[in-house]
């Protein structure tokens, strides 16, 4: 198979004989070339910096596949090494797992696969390792891509379960905009909106805070479940409660209208570029330093604590005129394939 | 969500939300508990006995779901430990990630995931890692299961590239029952054969051999493209020629009269628990003896060698009655969703 983008991927790219060979250079090693995946071996064999690693995977089934700000190229690439940095871990080495429908476009394969490449360039990632599966029309829906990472954990300890009453809750950026992004862009919904998907690699964020010898306690991206998902995994984890001051959650004005218009809350939807910290309030001044340093950051602000409050775990946000109410979770009912 | 076998699988399972809770609770947790998967957190720090690790990803679409010994669960965890395997390694970890079809049967969710239970049980790998998305009906067809793997490398140098005239290679048993087994209870076939999947992890029949200081040139387990798939991949990397007597691969009955009707070439099926190594010959009788004393291994035996004959890499197959062909390669066009 050459490649000039009209040809459509066929069943006997996946079927392990010469059309798979033609495929692996022709599209994959044409974009993804490295020394490690290029032996083309059943497995990789990789030379870790450290015996302490991360390891993380995740399957990405977005639709539409490209939109404003990225495709699921980048966002597979981008969610795994997030996952990585959230847990303190410097990424270093994914897998590539494609499952292609019959039929699928070369020439929007390859998009997706420079995507990829550049988004693991500029993150210094290597793909190390991969595979492709061709499923018959109608078994999937145009493409799926697992991605799995390996980083150096060089920030040890965090976890949901560390969150203490008198940490305070610090939010890098404006959340949500992915989730408009994609909603916005699907049949549907018909909603025009300005705004691209905030789809952006965080460990050079975090770097910085990692060797700042700050006490740290928790760290997560808000994706799927957005800040309410996060929030609520961490006070069950902890057995705590947390109090979110609502005003002073930063939003795009294109995010807070579609919210408004459409009737979803803000902390629902899904951002892929921000990171929610948890931590001693004496470090917060020195983390928001850090994190307005880099411009991922620049809005990054302390937006509620860690409290004690009830029996059961619960999340709780303070309206902008005083009131408190229980910040509910989000069934995910209108958001599948956002990720 | 209770766990009666009768409910579906929703849309808000997927979505980050309470029922995503549930379902890990009540279905993940439930069969694939342990203490590093229980922290539920976005990637998961490990702590490695070596720092150099084999790693490797693979994404499952096998239909049927359910077979003649085994299912797409057990299927996804060997699939991927043989892929360490066959690389020198010792598998230790695994990621699991689930693409679920919405109205997924619970009931058959449960199976799969008892199965993976069971694979990693007993071959002492760990689940540690994993991601579950749910996708509107039509999305995908069932579920789709992806495996990475990291395991410890405990012989180094394995290599497609390894390959050396003199070199004679080694079947650890007969090929293709997997394939037949597929092919037989898929729909369009209708063809009854009493014949299970050879599906099996090969680490326990291989370990002796990495252990015993031979000296191995390269391996590989025959899925996908089946012994003919392997077999060129191995002449292209190592620029070398391959004669296989026809006769010596060891073959069960049933398989042997599927190929005969239905016009297949038993080298062109997946196994999914064989082993093909290239190696010194003066290696091979402690290498069979070593093989041979394991269950998976009893008829292993030599299939055939590394030649230099041609100037373009080929496999040619001797036959019975002394005429040499090429072995020709697999399109793979009947074999989509084999594994």
């Amino acid at each position: 198979m050459s490649s000039t983008g009209r040809e459509r991927i066929t069943i006997e790219v996946g079927g392990g004989g010469e059309e798979s060979q033609n495929f692996l250079k022709n599209f994959l090693l044409k974009h993804l070339s490295n020394f490690l995946l290029d032996s083309l071996e059943d497995a990789t064999c990789l030379n870790l910096p450290s015996k302490t690693i991360a390891f993380t995977t995740d399957s990405f089934t977005v639709k539409p596949l490209f939109f404003k700000g990225g495709d699921i190229g980048k966002l597979s690439v981008i969610g795994t090494l997030n996952d990585l940095a959230v847990m303190g871990a410097k990424p270093l080495y994914l897998s590539l797992s494609l499952i292609i429908e019959e039929g699928f476009m070369s020439g929007d394969l390859e998009r997706i696969l420079e995507s990829i490449s550049k988004a693991s360039r500029e993150n210094e990632v290597l793909i190390v390792t991969g595979d492709t599966k061709v499923v018959p029309r109608g078994a999937v829906d145009g493409i799926f891509i697992n991605t799995s990472g390996i980083g150096e954990v060089i920030y040890k300890g965090l976890s949901a379960r560390n969150l203490k009453p008198g940490d305070v809750i610090l939010l890098s950026g404006p959340i949500g905009d992915h989730g408009v992004c994609i909603l916005a862009e699907r049949e549907g919904f018909n909603f025009e909106v300005d705004l691209e998907s905030d789809c952006a690699s965080l460990f050079p964020m975090l770097e910085p805070l990692f060797l700042a010898n700050l006490e740290l306690h928790a760290m997560r991206d808000p994706t799927r479940g957005g800040l309410a998902g996060v929030l609520y995994e961490w006070a069950q984890a902890s057995k705590v409660d947390i109090l979110i001051e609502e005003e002073s959650i930063p939003l795009q004005p294109q995010v807070r209208v579609f919210c408004e218009i459409l009737g979803f809350e803000p902390y629902h939807l899904p951002s892929e570029g921000k990171a929610i910290i948890a931590l001693p309030k004496r470090e917060a001044p020195k983390a928001l330093e850090l994190l307005r340093s880099h411009p991922l950051g620049e809005r990054a602000r302390i937006i509620g604590e860690v409290i004690n409050w009830s029996s059961k775990p619960r999340v709780f946000l303070k309206g902008p005129y005083g009131p408190i109410r229980v910040m509910e979770l989000n069934n995910g009912e209108f958001l599948p394939r956002i990720c």
